[in-house]
């Protein structure tokens, strides 16, 4: 995987800081992202964010935030949330959003795994969601189109989301943590691959790019459970919108890849004090998926921030009733998408 | 991937053979096929069969052939259909089926990978094609269900097939192929997963396993090309099968599996001859994954059976006026589930 075709100019990362001290997590990155601007953003709940030298970075601090979106919406930009801020006032193409519990993962030959690069060839090569390929994302070096797959379907449509993977702590959920507690995630798949059409997938935001110009008003904070806490298999907030975004792709004909690259994740959080707590998120999702799969958006919806809409007034009328967090969501969305509205009018 | 819960009397192993010497491919496969029951189908333009000592093999020919379906019928398993003599006359609950100019892939340790082991596998754990398991097949060793998927879908429903992959020569088509004389797949990706509701894909019959009591009647010869050949990328028939076989699995709510493992598969045939004749097949899937993607079969289908029967009667319909080559496909359907139902009585 070569980085030699990426533009740095089009390129933001954003990091949620929750934690004051990133030297050792900049230092372990240096070789991907020294040569990217940075965004981090700093949880209010952290004193000060300790950086290294010799990065191109720009920190958001509360105040930052309340500047751009008000003291009373602040709120919606804390925990894993802060990182949405860094989507909302990022002016490149792409971004690439990475947890800073990660830590490079590295090939077979002991070569740091370059996620900015992988990232941005899944995005900058077309998605394939009309027809299973079997033989994986045909636009990877070394892949193509089976035998059978429609010449016409061969050109698809843009890849608006690259959602990769993680190594060691797996993407589980604290149940599944709490009942296999020494499970390993070992198996790099060296595949990526396009989520069909109609295909519902719960997206995690630990190591995910995205087009921000096709998809950034659905790349959004909206679904918090009340005990929500900072260890990511505590959280609903990035499934939900991965079902948002998803659905968004599919009424606007663009592509989500799932795949390469990994990142390696370390440990955090004591699965056992998780499952003390409620499993809200887990019943939510038996309403949420039926859902989004019978979901079917409006014509007159031709934009992302249309499609928001529209999927945030489903919600609250078909959602509504089955639980007050889906009515929070539904207005979280719409508020979203007049932040996203207002802070792009600023641009211009 | 360990053997030990395989039971040989539920397997049955098909080769077509095209060619008069299998010596080099039965010993090959020997550590890995020794153990089973073995269907050979001669195609009748190969004179005489060579299989080595050793196995349980019964080699079907020719007459045996018109002893079953007749002298008028033996024509529907010549060429590369011969191997759907071997699903009719089977009477095992699995059936792998296996071209025989392939080779046993190897591990990176240099261990051969044991496909009857692998395919069992998928077939025996739950497939998951309601919603998409971005870990690839969580009931494989080492995987499970990410964070978000629901819990109501986490029991899967029964996988009726695996399809497996190539090493060295990948699956791709004439032009493809010609276009590209030197690619060979080295990429080994470690998974297996299944194919999402709805996400049609096009089968290879050359490394392939399936439960034959639950889709045995939709594992059929049926669209053949009229300059169909003996090279794999000429041929229709199975791209066909499985678009047929994926659309009954959908409407039962049965699974198909995509993925490990692989063999490999040595050359065969030149691309630039295959180029010259018509690019008919080509042509054909034009208008076949349309209307594969669209078909709905009514509640009234409710086995394999009913749901073939009812898809020629819907190919007929749609697609009959477009190419000639669908009305046979679809009398051909209709006349395999005849043979199907005619060989099972037979039996009991």
């Amino acid at each position: 995987m070569s980085p030699a075709s990426v533009n740095d100019n089009e390129v933001d990362i954003v990091i949620g800081a929750f934690r004051s001290d990133l030297t050792s997590f900049m230092e372990e990155w240096r070789p991907i992202f020294s040569r990217f601007h940075l965004i981090v953003v700093k949880d209010p709940d952290v004193k000060e964010v300790k950086i290294p030298e010799g990065f191109d970075v720009r920190v958001y601090t509360e105040s930052d935030i309340v500047k751009v979106v008000g003291s009373s919406k602040a709120s919606l930009f804390s925990g894993y949330s802060s990182r949405y801020f860094g989507y909302l006032v990022s002016n490149k193409k792409y971004i690439i959003s990475i947890d800073d519990d990660c830590s490079p993962a590295k090939t077979k030959d002991g070569d740091l795994v370059d996620i900015v690069a992988y990232h941005l060839n899944n995005l900058k090569t077309p998605a394939t969601p009309f027809f299973f390929n079997t033989l994986y994302d045909p636009y990877q070096k070394g892949s193509d189109f089976v035998r059978g797959y429609p010449f016409s379907l061969r050109s698809g449509v843009p890849c608006a989301l690259s959602c990769g993977l993680w190594l060691n702590l797996a993407d589980y959920d604290a149940p599944t943590q709490a009942l296999k507690p020494d499970m390993r995630n070992t198996r790099y798949v060296d595949a990526v691959l396009t989520v069909p059409l109609k295909s519902m997938m719960p997206m995690s935001g630990v190591n995910i790019a995205f087009d921000r110009e096709l998809v950034g008003p659905a790349m959004l904070p909206a679904l918090k459970l009340v005990k929500e806490g900072k260890v990511r298999w505590e959280t609903m907030e990035d499934v939900w919108c991965g079902l948002v975004v998803k659905t968004v792709c599919d009424h606007l004909k663009l592509g989500v890849k799932s795949g390469i690259p990994y990142v390696w994740r370390n440990e955090k959080g004591s699965a056992i004090d998780s499952l003390k707590k409620e499993w809200e998120g887990v019943k939510l999702m038996e309403d949420a998926v039926p859902f989004f799969e019978t979901l079917r958006l409006s014509r007159s919806s031709v934009t992302a921030e249309d499609c928001v809409v529209e999927i945030a007034a489903a919600v609250k009328e078909r959602l509504g009733s089955t639980h007050a967090v889906f009515v929070s969501a539904a207005e979280a969305m719409v508020e979203w998408v007049k932040l996203w509205k207002a802070v792009r009018s600023l641009d211009h």
